[in-house]
């Protein structure tokens, strides 16, 4: 004969009882610490995982024999307990044990009303979450009686049976009703995607009930010891006399308390001076011996204290900031634990203006969060408008089909940017990022009529130029008006964060920087050198422009040089404009890279006008810019091409960074220019530019009678750098990996063009990851191990980075540390991130 | 007492002197060959490499020893004799001893004009190539005598000395001349282009004149047994009594004699035919021993033949190969010799017209030649206007900025394609090689105004549509009118030399073919199947387009099935004609390619003809073209990347394949047919579209209750898919590289837009050669033998081969070969070239 598998043995929680994370949850060990630590906790049994699996697959516990530990005619209330409280899970379900009986007892003790609500609270429960009935028929107005008798009579109907009596029967089809949820398809997900394994166990503890109503002091509250938003130490909660569980913080809970004194009204710490002392004395308690902050809920019956349950204090990343290096200040934690209890990506939230979650929200439209923060402004359609707008000190939005190079001078000016078409790597995107500009991209479902200067929503509504508008750029939402921000919380425990992660790591992080203004940010965010500073946005400011233009149209290389010699002055001082804010840190300059097309109006008119600017015939300033126009850009005439076909250009860059050099030096360390030569395939390219560029520093000495160091490298952006890096390395003192190109190059896919399809994409799984977001590990990652290895075998000395959009990212870093780089380089903003990230690896590494 | 380092030691040459082509040249052992032969060579001295050397560093011969060999009064000419004919070197020269005293002998004897102009040509010759006066100076005029005279006289003058009259140091001189000549830079370029190596060494020849003057029958000719322009055997050649050298096949040569009987005039068959007779043995005998067809340089003195000199016959590539096959047929040397003695390249002067090396040439231009031939016609400057002319039944020469894929039709309505922009690897150039259509791009120096229709050269020369122009597309020149042509020459040589190649090479070679018309060239040149046939071709026939356009249009995917169900029928129809051309062969089907704009029309005019046609708003069409326009089409929306965003395309091809097998097998071998999938990044996109097509092959077999085979392969376009080819050959029969667009990406560099700088870097040296004419065996070459190595690892019956342009090319079969590739494709005027060098390339393995 079979014998039914027996289940496995709830345990009572007691300070010695065997219990653990791994086995009962958290809950139930953070209970089972509250008891050690002395606190009141009512008497609380755990089941384990396998109890509750077993309890899913259908085998019923034996309730009977759990109500018995608590006495009869108690009631009790059942909590999940899952490993990792983060995960979630079914909600929490009291006052199981009520019925007809009890309600009698009850009514008699405490008054029918308190009965009635005690009893309606289980009916309602039970019928919505355990017989899974629809909550409408439960929602019943009246006295709490008569709410009462009608949720009875509608289980009755329904169910066509009365409502259950046994106790024993109520517990067991809670637990399996639980037990059952935790099972179900979207909740797995639900939790997976917050990161549990797919066999995450579920525990579940029952604990019998403290009322909190009762003739002396009854009710329910929660404490808290610091503040959810800012993390600073202040008492906050709520306390409800005659209430249970948390219906004391519930929306519109009349009556409720404060718990220190307040001036807008009477306090626990006036009404029960003891029991707030108590309560006081366990948040310590919590803090010191549980290492968190927690939040304490509990009950007074007839002034009797009883702690329920205790969880992590809910915090934005500001407050996890203060809380965790508070609590490494103190001593309770390790700084160790203290960077690892921050998320990097958490930090982003910090640096930028966020949009307050508790304001209104009027959705227009979402697209891809391309750069993170908040902004409101008012809608301006071109660059130009955005310059009048910044002008007059107001703040706008560039709203833009796409964004060109031609835009930066607007999206300096501009408080945000959306722009209808393009992906996480399009040019409003990788720029936006690198000047800390909240930016929407791939917003698709908006139309923007440039000419008519209107915006129209895919439901129809038309917005102006003028109209204000608030770009949530931290999670992709466009919306109406201007909404409430919250400022940004580069305070003093950010900073100490930051040091102790500076303090741990063990791979560089520099800072992706421009303009000065990038610099600053650079500096202020201790990035330790600039690892790319693209030259480029230098040519586009307005009087540049045009000597760019006439540069570009010089009939012979002396014109050139004519032109070039005009761009020297601002580059030079551009430079050392850079140099003196970087003052004892490396700067790397990647020589000019973009085709000279960029550099060109677009349309008809613009021609007519560079036309009559630069004295030339528009027939052949048409020619010729036909003649520059190329079928795909981004495989063109560019980059060393460029520098080795019109080799004045990089001269007149060299002169201009050795003599920035030289006058930075003027007062303080002297200055190591870094000098970076991009799109480079083929080893001769190397040995061609740095041939000219030695001459042009020997030039620069003589002239100047002063010595000057620099080192040239190679921004690897083709597989062939890569796959030649070997020979490469033989003329360079570094590689520098621009794996934004380089992805292009390996997949054969424009990441201009890629935003068409790369969500849809990567929904399908045809990619695991965007690869410009996510450093593709197993293609780019492989050119990137095989150019390092034979980089070093030719050239041990080897500086070895990257210097893409992926060098924040902690996947990249993670890659760039174990293949050995020296550092990685990302947008000002990125570099606290990598910072932290960088610690948590080498903290990782650490603990094995 | 130092001694002079002792020169070489001369040997006359004996048929047992020690006379080496490798110390002592070609024509040394070349007239020691015709001395064993038993020929009638006058005494001959050889002068080795090493001595030639000493002579140029500036030791003197001991000349009057080797005049003292020819007995007093002898007269000698002095030949170079390099270790291969081909290399060149300094010119003969001739009567070296002549002075004033031979003179007055030879004017007893044979009178004074006779002796006087071969005086005369000695001085002159001296004097400008030992002397290296200015041959203006001696080009005078008058009777012989008088010619003399004036000829010492400048010599006098110049020199400040008389002409010298000691035969030893007029050889002296000589010798060192020719010596000094050998070293100079220009030659020594000019040898290595030819494919001497740097080391080359010189070998001289000094031979006793015969001087063909007398009273008997003398004179001097040259006589060959086979023709030069085609190779059939003919005796050929010239006899002029009373001269020299080759005076007899020199311009103007009255008198000189036909050696056969010629109804033009007199022969020397008929003058001297036991001359002629002996002649004609020699002939035999040469190429019997010599295993050659030579030409034979003759005198006759007093009726006494003398042999000087035979050097192999010049030959054009058609003769060549006739030559070779007939000396292969008869036994005289071996196949495989008979092979090696063509270059592969020189077969395509054989599969396509030429312009006659003998007409007239009015240079109008130079471009790239990148597709060989030459072609006649009248110019137009539209495809419509070149299917307007085709219609008319008149040549037409197509004259574009650059083609683009709505050029196809005009590119099969013209005889040749000329264009101002792009390289090697553009679009016309592709085309072009593909149709075996002669065409030349990049002719920078051109200017095309397609507006007014005129061509406007370099140097001013303005022609407009309709004026005569003829491609010269094999050296890559423009002429002005119709130059004379020669008719392509596959003839049965051809044949069996292809023949024989078949029988040794050990790698398949498969034509790219996209159409009925190229498939049967590829046919006709015995390709082993197709490798690459492109479907999108098939989408710009005019019916098509429409639909096409209606398809990509469409807003649902329904509408855009239904479109597709109507372009089902024309794609069966299309494979189906394929597959009977090539029964019995393999057919590798790309499934569509390229980005869906390249179907749209340019300009708002189209658009709105479009937008008619379409009956959809002319605002709709436009906002839609303008969202399909792409930064970078090259790594856009295109490829697999298309195929599975919308599957519907992919799923109409693989039926349209898979009903065409079936409707071609009726009669016949069952075709198997192959499907390949292009722009592969990720094994993902792999498994996605062979679901479809797998379901598509078997809902076609339910259908039909046929069975049929197909392949399933993934063409490697981007280095990502070469670094993952162990995982995408998991699904994968094939892989076939694309090694254009592998080279693009590799390199960054897209073929279109790098004509523009392409030659300077070549020519500077920054690339060794054009990647995309010579396989990059250090970049993509590395890539490629990852892929092929990784591929067979995960399935070792993958089957690999190149597609791509690169794949006729001697060096990328070589590579190929060496990797273990299954078979090359090329386009089908490559398919015999290809199949020479495969054969070439087996050989030299053999030989070790």
């Amino acid at each position: 004969m079979q014998k039914h598998h027996p289940i496995p043995a709830f345990s009572e929680i007691t300070p010695d009882a065997p219990i653990t994370e791994e086995s009962h949850g958290a809950r139930a060990k953070c209970l089972q610490r509250l008891i050690q630590l002395g606190m009141p906790v009512p008497r609380t049994l755990a089941l384990p995982f396998d109890a509750v699996r077993l309890i899913a697959a259908g085998q019923l516990p034996d309730t009977a024999a759990m109500l018995a530990r608590f006495g009869s005619g108690a009631l009790v209330s059942v909590r999940p307990s899952s490993q990792n409280g983060a995960w979630g899970g079914p909600g929490s379900l009291l006052n199981i044990g009520m019925n007809d009986a009890r309600h009698a007892e009850l009514s008699a003790a405490h008054g029918a009303a308190a009965a009635s609500a005690l009893y309606l609270r289980f009916v309602q429960n039970y019928s919505t979450h355990v017989a899974r009935l629809d909550p409408d028929l439960f929602e019943t107005a009246g006295t709490p009686e008569t709410a009462l008798r009608n949720a009875l009579r509608a289980f009755e109907t329904e169910m066509d049976e009365p409502f259950p009596q046994d106790p024993a029967h109520q517990l067991a089809q809670v637990l399996r009703s639980m037990a059952r949820a935790w099972e179900g398809t979207s909740a797995r997900l639900l939790r997976q995607a917050r990161g549990a394994p797919a066999d995450a166990g579920l525990g579940l503890v029952v604990q019998q009930m403290a009322l909190g109503i009762g003739r002396g002091e009854s009710g329910a509250g929660v404490i808290q010891f610091v503040d959810s938003a800012t993390g600073a130490p202040q008492i906050t909660g709520r306390y409800l006399g005659q209430s249970q569980g948390r219906d004391a913080v519930a929306e519109g809970a009349e009556g409720a308390l404060y718990l220190t004194r307040d001036p807008r009204g009477p306090s626990l710490e006036e009404r029960c001076p003891e029991v707030f002392e108590t309560l006081a004395a366990f948040g310590d308690a919590c803090r010191a011996r549980l290492h968190e902050e927690m939040q304490i809920e509990f009950t007074l019956e007839d002034g009797a204290l009883q702690v329920l349950d205790a969880v992590r204090v809910a915090r934005n990343s500001r407050a996890a900031v203060r809380i965790a290096v508070k609590l490494g200040e103190d001593g309770i934690i390790s700084r160790a634990e203290a960077l690892q209890r921050i998320a990097p990506r958490a930090l982003s939230e910090l640096l930028h203006h966020q949009v307050d979650p508790h304001g209104a929200r009027d959705l227009l439209a979402r697209g891809i969060a391309a750069s993170p923060g908040a902004a409101c402004g008012r809608i301006v359609f071109s660059s130009n408008a955005a310059q009048a707008s910044a002008a007059r000190g107001e703040a706008c939005i560039l709203v833009r089909r796409e964004t060109t190079p031609e835009d930066i001078r607007g999206m300096h000016a501009a408080s945000g940017v959306l722009t209808e078409r393009g992906g996480i790597t399009s040019h409003a995107a990788v720029i936006g990022r690198g000047l800390g500009l909240p930016c929407i991209v791939g917003a698709t479902g908006l139309r923007i009529d440039a000419h008519a200067r209107t915006l129209t929503t895919s439901d129809g509504r038309r917005l102006a130029e003028g109209d204000m508008i608030t770009l949530d750029a931290t999670c992709g939402e466009v919306l109406a008006g201007a909404a409430d921000l919250l400022e940004p919380a580069v305070d003093e425990s950010f900073r100490t964060l930051m040091r102790w992660a500076d303090a741990v790591r063990d791979i560089g992080v520099r800072a992706n920087a421009d303009t000065p203004a990038d610099a600053r940010i650079a500096r202020d965010f201790d990035a330790e050198g600039i690892g790319l500073c693209r030259t480029e946005h230098m040519f586009f400011e307005d009087d540049r422009l045009t000597v760019m233009r006439e540069m570009i149209f010089a009939d012979t290389a002396e014109d050139r040089r004519a032109a070039l010699d005009r761009l020297l002055p601002m580059q030079r001082a551009d430079f050392t404009h850079l140099f003196e804010i970087m003052q004892g840190t490396p700067v790397c300059i990647r020589l000019f890279d973009p085709p000279l097309h960029e550099f060109l109006p677009h349309g008809r008119e613009g021609l007519r006008n560079l036309a009559e600017a630069l004295d030339k015939p528009l027939s052949e300033i048409t020619r010729r810019a036909e003649a520059l126009s190329e079928f795909n850009p981004m495989l063109g005439m560019r980059g060393v091409r460029l520098g080795i076909t019109m080799p004045e250009i990089y001269d007149m860059q060299a002169r201009a960074i050795f003599e920035a050099t030289i006058d930075a030096s003027h007062n303080g360390d002297p200055v190591v220019p870094e000098i970076m030569i991009p799109l480079v395939s083929a080893k001769r390219e190397v040995e061609l530019v740095k041939a000219r560029i030695d001459a042009v520093a020997a030039s620069v000495r003589t002239e100047r009678g002063r010595s000057f160091d620099y080192r040239l490298g190679v921004m690897v952006e083709t597989p062939r750098a890569a796959l030649r890096a070997g020979d490469i390395a033989q003329h360079t003192d570094f590689l520098s990996f621009g794996t934004n190109d380089l992805t292009q190059m390996t997949y054969g896919l424009s990441r201009d063009d890629a935003g068409r399809f790369m969500s849809s994409y990567v929904q399908a799984g045809v990619y695991p990851e965007d690869p410009f977001q996510t450093l593709d590990i197993d293609g780019v990652g492989e050119l990137l191990h095989i150019a390092a290895e034979r980089g070093r075998a030719a050239r041990p000395e080897l500086v070895l980075s990257v210097c893409g959009e992926h060098g924040g990212n902690s996947e990249s870093i993670a890659f760039c540390r174990a293949a050995g780089f020296d550092y990685v380089s990302c947008s000002p903003f990125r570099v606290p991130v990598a910072r932290l990230a960088a610690a948590h690896l080498a903290i990782g590494d650490a603990q094995g």
